[in-house]
């Protein structure tokens, strides 16, 4: 994907020659056609599996064994993602902080030279973890919420065949259906987009991008209504986790209308959760510009603010979710939590094209400064990443609200699946001491992400940035090498050329070297916790992940967002006030006479962007995908689990 | 108390005069007098309202009821509590920076110089949250347990008598028993502190402190025991709310050897939470150390850092405390959980008496400096308040670590007391949906006080930085205004006297205009819950609070604990490692040589510590008193939720 990346930012940069339009256009296309062929692969390749598993399991009883399986392809899913995110995020870190030590610290390099051996590890690492990351991130959640919904639908519902599997396969196969025709609807946005109403100037890119977001959102609402009746028997009863008033299971009855509610609630949600990402994150709004302000008073101002506007920025986005958690549980307990995270996936592959779209513009960029372009080039494919990195902050909320509904409705399939009929039952004594465990081990996690960033990590690894530096010392030896002539890489070499392999090796080993720990630790807890003190601990450790993890994503991702934007605004001197707006060769009176405060400011941001960065992207995306991937592990080993309790009396399975 | 501490500031420092032994006795009897008063009184005041309500329900079974009552002395305590902690942490923000701007930035003078109007303020300012805010908390934990462990106790469990109401009177008050005894420990163990093995020479000084902490702890054990053998039944029943596996309430029996393992958990837990708490902040251990090596590498990696040491700490703290829940929710259920809270806070006395220390020996220093005295004397003070402050973390993990198993008890006593014979279903559309709004209130608490800091708060409050330095700037006038003799307050005026109170008037009204918001939030939150929402809507909210606060409040106190430390280690020159021991006038050549480095490595320490400051100022500690707030809050208007939802279906009560 990351080849992809470059490909098609190699085309961008043709076309940006010829002006706003075509690269627009170009980048636009690129990145859908990541959108499409990853949404599509998701959806084809789940259909087979399933296909293939109705031939073993060709009766309506075993279906829920059916899906049992294919809940293991909604695991491989998070798997990766963890890899592509955190070992992405670290890969990209790596390699930063190498580019900075061997080039622009030793040889006095500009950023993206050419001659410096780290640039193309860099260039590739800003992409590893937005573009593989995301994408695999976005692409578990899809395929965990299908199976979370294919499960509960699938659960045999005592005294009734009103069920989704007796009304047939078809019914059963709704979840998947959504995200097929969500893929349709893209693709013809996408149309609308390039060709009908395409880019003409600057101003536009930025609002052709937004309008495809709510269009599609839009559009999918019908589409999800027409599908509900097509596909859901009239009146259909569900498998359920709430009780009465009397603590006996409730009887959940859906329909087709409940069914379209609870995937609106999720679509609807999604868009709002995004647009308030985007308005604590860009600088187009209050929030950060207030931020940028805050740099006038030092980095310590800008720390503590930023934080601070990372925690406002829970409140809309969680009542979004609870509101969304609420009403789709109500009508159609936990089957209507998966359909809401379905609703809010629908449109994936809108929200991953306009993901590619900003590291395809950057590579763009970034190609055209190595290849030493006309600056006018450059500039018009600045315009594109600006644009790409404002609507990828909508992408952010949209990944996060989703991990947060999958991992419920995974939790709730799992508590199905173990045929719990007692409801989870929060004042237990292993339930809550796992609670509190389940939220520690997040902030566990979150500390070694951190951590790892500036190599202090667990205990007495504190030497590690020097060996770090040892590593990148060996690279800065090419500056000093000379070749037959006696020139060096930086009076004109021929015969040399600046060693990219080792950057991007050493970068490449890091980040697979770092993500063994923390990826065991979310892998393994639940499964330790449900070997050794039974279901109880498992569902302890659920509710504690999922709760904290989901305030701790938005505000490190929405923090590290606004640091970043803060420094943008800053040091591209969009600022009114004359003392943010930093400029190297400052022209009139007045800018002399502020110089040295935006200078002061512009420090201030920096550091904020520099504690911003792992926030926003190892620790806080990461975090959307321990919650899920504590799910479903949970889920996938809720045979196991249900195998070595029973008659235990340690859980209370009928 | 604050005054308290100011008059035993004076003595101490006479004393400090004779050697450190005097000056040692002197605070530490300062601290013991205040930490023993604070607990003398909290028990009486306990037993005269007991006394009083039980003339008013003298029958057994309306026990309920007389406790219910008293829930309300919990309620005041934590109320004057968050006033206290958070009303305080703004204060010393407010001073602090008052000071700074007034004297050190306008005038150049030096830190704690009489001539400045803030000195006072900034003096008063430092103790305020540590000592009024820090004793008003840990006083509401302890009524609160001890309302709590009264509540379960005198609820009425069905067919059975033996209950410990139907014990006695005197059976029911063994909790007060136990907070009682503690005392009584405390004063021995301090006559031992000060009479018997004194302080002789400087690196004594907190090793008396810490044999303290660890005899207290370990005398109370036996005294528990005889009180549990002494007042308690044999074998008695208590209400509890663990579930069967068919879903019915679990019977629980308790017995006073079980009572005597709850209380012993707490004891011993705190006592390693305390230490641990004292390992990851104080520089003499590694994790701080490391901090300081980070330092080298700027700010940003300071700040990295810090956040990733302060998520660290948790895991052993988390640890003890679920095993703490684990083993006293298995053992007595939730008066398991209320005693081992007791437990955790029967050293109270000892662990205010260190509190005190720290803040008096400071304030001794001050007065020193502010009286011009003998450089010696000065020496002597800071290597108490040396001292006092690290052990004082320790009495900072007391704090966080009672308040979490108060909460869980005063939850628990809140179901209890609803007569919910059900279980708390987490996998309810409400409670889910409310335990996700919890974690946020708990995150938009700590925003606003982040926020509140650096005056940029909740939306469009950003001018409010300049407006504090208008108010500062009338007091910066003093500077140029000029006597009878034409002589200005830094040349030598002895008729005009610095404006104190003009300082000390704008720091008090700002703490007071900006704690209302937030305090409305906590407290507002349940009743508002629970009204609109129903019950369930208020198990969410508090299962939320209880779960998210426990890690955010460690790791944000030991995070600032540790910015703190790190900079007195760089700041004092206490490191082994000349590139990090800052020394403003250099000596040898290898310290000139150093001497930049160690001023960037300096200057990124502070800023750590700035960034600090709110977090275990006002933003961490608060979170202890956030959470037992709202539990507090939902016991005592248990019986206005259960009237208004009984009936409508939203609870679950018999």
């Amino acid at each position: 994907m990351m080849i992809a990346t470059f490909s098609n930012a190699r085309t961008t940069l043709a076309c940006a020659h010829k002006g706003y339009t075509e690269g627009f256009n170009t980048a636009f296309r690129g990145g859908s056609v990541m959108g499409y062929a990853l949404c599509s692969l998701g959806v084809f390749v789940l259909w087979v599996l399933l296909t293939f598993y109705r031939k073993v399991y060709p009766e309506a009883d075993d279906w829920e064994i059916l899906f049992d399986c294919a809940a293991g392809y909604g695991l491989g899913g998070s798997t990766v993602a963890m890899f592509g995110r955190v070992g992405g995020g670290i890969y990209t870190k790596a390699a930063d902080v190498g580019a900075d030590l061997v080039g622009k610290v030793v040889a006095g390099l500009d950023e993206d030279d050419p001659n410096n051996p780290a640039t193309i590890a860099d260039n590739v690492g800003d992409n590893v973890g937005d573009i593989a990351g995301m994408g695999a991130d976005l692409f578990g959640s899809f395929a965990e919420s299908t199976c979370a919904a294919l499960v509960i639908a699938a659960a045999a519902v005592e005294g009734s065949n009103n069920t989704l599997s007796a009304a047939g396969w078809d019914a059963m196969l709704f979840p998947v259906a959504i995200s097929a025709a969500g893929i349709v609807i893209c693709i013809l946005c996408g149309f609308f987009a390039t060709n009908i109403s395409p880019v003409k100037v600057e101003a536009d890119i930025e609002k052709v991008l937004k309008i495809q977001m709510v269009l599609t959102a839009i559009l999918m609402l019908p589409v999800i209504y027409y599908l509900a009746v097509l596909l859901l028997p009239e009146h259909f009863r569900l498998e359920g986790v709430r009780l009465t008033e009397s603590g006996h299971q409730a009887k959940i009855h859906g329909s087709p209308f409940k069914a379209f509610i609870c995937a609106t609630m999720g679509c609807v949600g999604g868009l709002i959760i995004g647009l308030v990402t985007e308005y604590f994150t860009s600088h187009s709004f209050i929030p950060t510009r207030e931020l940028a302000s805050a740099c006038k008073f030092g980095t310590a101002v800008n720390i503590i603010q930023g934080l601070a506007l990372g925690y406002k920025s829970c409140i809309v986005p969680v009542f979004v979710l609870s509101s969304a958690i609420f009403v789709s549980f109500q009508l159609c307990d936990l089957y209507g939590i998966a359909l809401a995270a379905l609703g809010m996936l629908a449109t994936l592959s809108c929200g991953l094209t306009i993901d590619g779209f900003g590291p395809i513009s950057d590579n763009a960029g970034g190609i055209a400064e190595m290849a030493l372009f006309n600056p006018e080039v450059r500039r018009r494919t600045d315009a594109l990443d600006a644009a790409g990195n404002t609507t990828a902050a909508i992408g952010k909320g949209f990944a996060i609200g989703s991990a947060a509904l999958v991992s419920l409705a995974l939790y709730g399939a799992f508590v199905i699946r173990l045929r719990v009929k007692t409801g989870v039952n929060i004042l237990e004594p292993t339930t809550f001491a796992f609670l509190i465990i389940g939220c520690m081990i997040l902030v566990k996690f979150n500390g070694s992400q951190l951590g790892i960033y500036g190599r202090w990590g667990d205990g007495g690894r504190g030497a590690e940035v020097a060996l770090q530096q040892v590593e990148w010392t060996d690279l800065k030896e090419q500056f000093s090498m000379k070749d037959s002539k006696g020139k060096t890489l930086l009076t004109g070499s021929t015969e040399l050329k600046p060693d990219s392999k080792t950057c991007i090796q050493i970068s490449t080993q890091a980040s697979i070297r770092e993500m063994v720990a923390p990826a065991c630790l979310v892998i393994l807890s639940p499964l330790a916790a449900g070997t050794f003190f039974g279901i109880q601990a498992v569902f302890g450790l659920l509710t504690g992940s999922l709760g904290s993890s989901v305030q701790l994503a938005i505000s490190m991702s929405n923090s590290g967002g606004a640091w970043d934007n803060c420094k943008k605004f800053i040091k591209n001197g969009f600022s009114d006030d004359v003392e943010l707006r930093y400029t190297k060769n400052p022209q009139t009176e007045e800018e002399k006479k502020a110089a040295p405060k935006a200078k002061e400011a512009h420090d201030a941001a920096v550091q904020g962007d520099t504690v911003g960065d792992p926030f926003k992207d190892t620790s806080g995306p990461a975090l959307n995908i321990v919650m899920k991937l504590q799910a479903i592990v949970s889920l996938v080993f809720a045979a196991y689990f249900a195998a070595i309790n029973h008659g235990h009396g340690l859980i209370q399975v009928q």
